[in-house]
């Protein structure tokens, strides 16, 4: 299959500008000083649902054709992706199944109920979670929508890129999240057609480093038992976001748990903005991979801000397994 | 005394330029669901120092004569203003004297004494803290700068509404948290003196409603005792301010500590946004005594986002007296 063009991106820039916010862009001189650089944060955490999710999700969604719209659509994701997708089918009028473990947290639950998609639980296993969605989408005519490994759906990441780049056009670096590798090959392709002289970097849990092992290796190993506060990038690279990571990320750079906790708090008590630890990644490489990056004018993707407000990371005894 | 007037909020303005924040004004489209209103937001959380207070004390700091200014500042806040005055003798070059309780929480200590400022601790009493300011002015040589009490601050103060209505000039209420009296008291100038139909709110807690009780009584009444989890309005209206909001306020509206930690959840939930539970009074205020507040358009003044991330008011056995 052939990759997004920016024909592709442009074309989903337009399709989701009506569901999904232009997400402004913030500055702190805090983290200037503290990463001698100028650096840019682009706050998907203020996109609808919480996460940039909204924006590959539209893109799917709206991309349905008509005759199979109807029935609706489907994923096994819990988390901002599941969310994301119950909102793109509230906005287009269809319907959502969302298939969740059991054990899910109450608050992910009710986040994707909120939107009225259909819950389907099952037990928590992989293996469950995909034959209760193929069951899904046999009996009930959905579409399954990946929450990464789809064209569409990483035309839609791409789309945060694209408006960075629009409105701050030199940017000698720019650093994402890197799980499933939707938001970091979106926006690969965005930067890579800018014609700009742009290194992108994927930041990655030192927990969950199957893009780092990937890329190290030349071919994809899959995440095993991942474990990482950053709930959101326990996933592994698809084959359709690798060989797209493969030919155009800088690197990928790494960091533990402590570093992504530390710089959480320093986040919220800095900037005043909820940021999930999935999204401090791009924040807490720039700080502690700093010599690995050489740049000066630096966009961050901080991907999303859907926290837990009752299990906070750096407080004792509140951290949650899930 | 003659209160500022639009000449003197316009010099402010331009006066604390350099080194204050244009904050940003956002919407939620969950809050104007809720109210049934088109709800705007002027984020002075996301103000230099964490806390619209800056503008205050920039005005203050730069009005003060050269021939005075050298021997320093001082103050005996503990809270968003010992910060400002702080901050604002920093960027002019000048000491700081901030008057702490020994019990002052490690939190607001490190706050103060990271923007520079000498720091003079004594007893946690009232009369302790204003003894030992006077000691300092008397034995330094520095200038008191109440924390608003002063036309210098209240017209600094006037500027974060006076951005608001620039950019959102068809407003028919605007609310703010009232403690001593300072933003209110400004946002009451800036609105008179543009001229336009605005009613404006004052939003108090009911542990510390001593402005709601002198407006009553059309006499200054001094809080007593006051219990609210909205630390930065627990002081009582001055004798600069009171004459202020009894001229111009359409009404002071109250609610209790339930609902501000309630209130306070629910927007770093859905706006993803810190802001500290003084700062959540007009948002409480909007959604709980809606009926008082016939508007369609309204702007708010978040106030604030100063929060000891490791104690807060919703999770149990974190509420910590101070």
């Amino acid at each position: 299959m052939i990759e997004p063009t920016i024909a592709d991106i442009k074309e989903a820039a337009a399709r989701i500008s009506p569901y999904t916010h232009r997400t402004p862009i913030f500055t702190s001189a805090t983290v200037n000083r503290l990463a001698e650089a100028e650096v840019f944060f682009k706050c998907e955490n203020l996109q609808k649902t919480g996460a940039f999710k909204a924006r590959g999700a539209i893109n799917a969604v709206y991309s349905i054709a008509k005759d199979s719209a109807g029935n609706g659509v489907a994923t096994h994701s819990s988390g901002n992706h599941a969310a994301a997708l119950a909102y793109a089918a509230r906005c287009r009028g269809i319907k959502a199944f969302v298939v969740m473990p059991e054990n899910a947290p109450p608050v992910k639950i009710a986040a994707v109920a909120e939107y009225g998609a259909e819950i389907k639980f099952c037990p928590p296993t992989q293996k469950d979670r995909e034959e209760t969605l193929q069951a899904v989408v046999r009996d009930r005519g959905a579409v399954a929508v990946h929450p990464y490994n789809d064209h569409k759906v990483i035309a839609g990441q791409a789309t945060a890129a694209h408006e960075l780049l629009e409105e701050v056009p030199r940017l000698d670096a720019l650093i994402t999240p890197v799980g499933g590798g939707g938001l970091l090959s979106g926006t690969l392709l965005a930067v890579s057609a800018s014609k700009r002289n742009t290194a992108v970097y994927g930041a990655e849990p030192a927990g969950a480093d199957d893009a780092y092992r990937s890329l190290q290796a030349g071919h994809l190993i899959p995440v095993q038992d991942p474990d990482t506060i950053a709930d959101g990038l326990r996933t592994s690279l698809g084959n359709l976001t690798f060989p797209i990571i493969q030919k155009y990320a800088a690197a990928i750079l790494t960091v533990d748990d402590p570093i992504i906790i530390g710089t959480m708090k320093m986040l919220w008590e800095r900037m005043k903005l909820i940021v999930e630890p999935s999204a401090v990644l791009p924040v807490a490489v720039l700080l502690h991979r700093r010599e690995q990056i050489r740049a000066n004018r630096i966009g961050l993707i901080i991907s999303g801000g859907n926290v837990d407000l009752d299990y906070l990371p750096w407080q004792s005894g509140s951290k949650r397994k899930e």
